[in-house]
């Protein structure tokens, strides 16, 4: 039997629709589990037990506002919250108290989503001073980020459900390094307001949870709906693209071994599967991403770099002062190259049942001065493609290695539905009832 | 002898910087304009004078910062500041106060600006509810909007800057109806952290003043430079395109004469005008604006939709409900046409020394009940092209009627050296000054 703080949203929120437990319980086991797990592996920027006692306890003699209500959501803390400190993990930010929610957390409240707390992050979830956090299957290896306490926490059972970012790979890396399954959903498709803003064309809020079905309930508070329904995947007959991507040279074993292992369980499950490259010009993107997210960082870190310059880490004053030298001929060229490339991606990605990619270049690295290499992120932020992390597989040394699941444009639901069917073969939480399980039945009748 | 409310923030600076006035006597020239003009007028939507006289005060007190030190800055009502309201004309925010700036006020702030009051603003500059703002020209008129109090206080002499926006039109066109200097930077040029978001793609922080050299110092305030210094615009051989834009049947008495007027000064300067024809498929751009702020407010708007719905203005719970009835394959493709058309755009511009086209389809509109239509908005917004209002003209009731100037994007100072050359044969105020001056002086010669 699982524990509650164990469960995911969608396995807590009939309980609690039906009182058999209440938010208290449920903000209580997590509790329990932050206590005996943050000192080392540091995930909270910021909680306040008592506080979410409390609100915990408002929420259980509210009338319930849906399936959200009750469920401990913890919040990157460079997204503003009324009722807790935004510190950006940045000196110029220490103790500071935005008045206002961002509008990802705000719609989640609205909802009867208890706020947890605050997880700890990148500096301004673009550089400088990395999260304190650890990767919970090895505490001398990062959990990646800049998500890293929201990877982290929901990875070892300290809350059911986060809120992160991505920029270049802040979102989809940290869960293949922790396990966890996380979303970047299509760019803009959720309002960012009141998240600190690094890239106007790349900045998106990233989703954390335990299973698909919870990344189903975030998009529904969302309100992530494709033009039309989505289609059940049946592993069987699907068609399955697997793209290296033009960056395969940065793969190392654990991704290797990861991405084989899916090709091989997908086939076995009966899916066609075969491999997907990219049009040459799709190798430009990801040199296109650092130039945009440089020339646009130019511009976001202006006001600090004005009024708090000695505070500020050096990497952004590189930024604002251009120290690359990149020019704004520069900027426009990688607009343009990602203007031709999202249609042309679209296109190719809309023949396929599901695209598997790396989500990372293999296991977290060693150390907590680095939080891993986006290489395998950065193009699919830029073409606004949504994303999907599912877990399960392990690499080399034994530590999680994610598979990346990308889909068109606005084909967010339709990926999800993509992404339980890979998962049925990956997860082994979900063995028990796994797309196989009718093929092994089939076998033990046969 | 202009009063000092009368000055620009160009002609103030100087005086600031030598001792000859303070940044008290200037607050008090704008208060004791604002106290005899805005009871009809209704630029401010708060505006506390005994605290401007305190911040003025210290400002006084301070090293110098630089060339804004001291110069009064109004900010369009859905722009944060930690020090007065920001109530976005909206009965939910009705009383709020953020308690951080907006990434915008705290880079004019960090450099010395007095910042004066919130200027009233179309509701989240989005729909809904008008600003009570009157054109200072004719108060049965518009200012236009959605930025109605900041254009139209800089026109009547209440300050000499402000900050508005742009999604559509809202900053050009306000411009053009109260006859201010205005620009719509390039997209993401000024960081709009902070600011009230509608469409991520669209958005921009807006500049008003009273003359090009006051959007200069503005520029050099936000970073904004170009890959190459700008290149001086002599009239004199100049090639000037005459772009009537797809929408020029939209255009009513007032542009067609304004747009003729131009050109006709321009090339009595010696200017080489011509006219110029966008490709056809530019034409779609006007559409795919509305579609893209349709679709991405729908997820703009839905945090309170979801929280607030009674006090959300109806036209807002249209967007998240997409009343209309648009896909995201209609969205898809608006991205793709606009991706497709700004490098065509950009190659087009480069070959000008100008391009003037419609800033509105001609004088202010009678009543307050509309803003006017951004039809000769849409498309320039989109393409992310910087654009300026240059003022001087007026139409058939004696109102003012601008011309817009746009340029490729981050030509943005070489647009601000073709708007200075512009303004010169359309700017009464410059005429003593007038680049057809030295042209005058060789006809009395010859």
């Amino acid at each position: 039997m699982k524990s509650l703080n164990e469960m995911t949203a969608s396995e807590l929120s009939p309980l609690l629709a039906a009182g058999t437990v209440s938010t208290e319980d449920v903000a209580r086991a997590c509790l329990a589990r932050i206590a005996e797990r943050d000192p080392t592996v540091r995930v909270w920027a910021w909680i306040d037990p008592d506080q979410v006692i409390h609100a915990a306890r408002e929420l259980d003699k509210t009338p319930r506002k849906g399936p959200l209500h009750g469920i401990p959501v913890g919040v990157k803390d460079m997204i503003d919250t009324f009722d807790m400190p935004t510190q950006q993990n940045s000196p110029i930010y220490a103790g500071h108290w935005p008045n206002q929610d961002a509008a990802c957390v705000a719609t989640l409240r609205a909802q009867g989503a208890l706020i947890l707390g605050k997880t700890d992050t990148l500096e301004f979830a673009a550089g400088g001073r990395k999260a304190l956090t650890r990767n919970p299957h090895d505490l001398t290896r990062t959990p990646g980020g800049s998500s890293s306490g929201s990877a982290a926490g929901v990875a070892d059972f300290h809350v059911p459900l986060t809120l992160g970012t991505q920029t270049g790979g802040s979102t989809i890396r940290p869960g293949s390094f922790c396990g966890a399954y996380a979303m970047k959903p299509t760019w803009a498709a959720i309002n960012r307001e009141g998240a600190k803003i690094y890239s106007m064309t790349c900045d998106t809020i990233g989703l954390y949870s335990r299973s698909v079905a919870d990344l189903e309930l975030l998009c529904d508070a969302y309100g992530i709906v494709d033009d039309a329904p989505p289609r059940p995947v049946r592993l069987e007959g699907a068609r399955i693209g697997v793209c290296r991507s033009p960056f395969w040279d940065k793969a190392e074993e654990g991704t290797h071994q990861a991405l084989a292992q899916a090709a091989k369980r997908l086939a076995a499950a009966g899916a066609k599967v075969e491999d997907l490259e990219l049009p040459a010009e799709f190798g430009g993107l990801g040199p296109a991403q650092l130039t945009i997210i440089a020339m646009e960082g130019k511009a976001a870190f202006l006001d600090l770099y004005r009024r708090r310059h000695e505070l500020l880490h050096d990497e952004f004053r590189a930024l604002v002062e251009n120290r690359k030298k990149l020019s704004y001929a520069d900027l426009r060229a990688a607009y343009d190259l990602a203007g031709r490339c999202r249609p042309v991606f679209d296109e190719i990605a809309r023949g396929y049942d599901a695209i598997i990619t790396p989500a990372a270049p293999g296991e977290a690295p060693l150390g907590l001065n680095t939080n891993g290499d986006p290489v395998f992120n950065r193009m699919w932020t830029l073409l606004h493609a949504p994303c999907v992390t599912v877990p399960g597989l392990t690499g080399p040394a034994g530590l999680p290695v994610g598979i990346q699941l990308v889909g068109p444009r606005f084909g967010d639901r339709q990926l999800l539905a993509a992404a339980a069917a890979v998962a049925s073969v990956l997860d082994p939480a979900l063995s028990a009832a796994s797309a196989a399980k009718p093929r092994a039945r089939a076998r033990k009748a046969a």
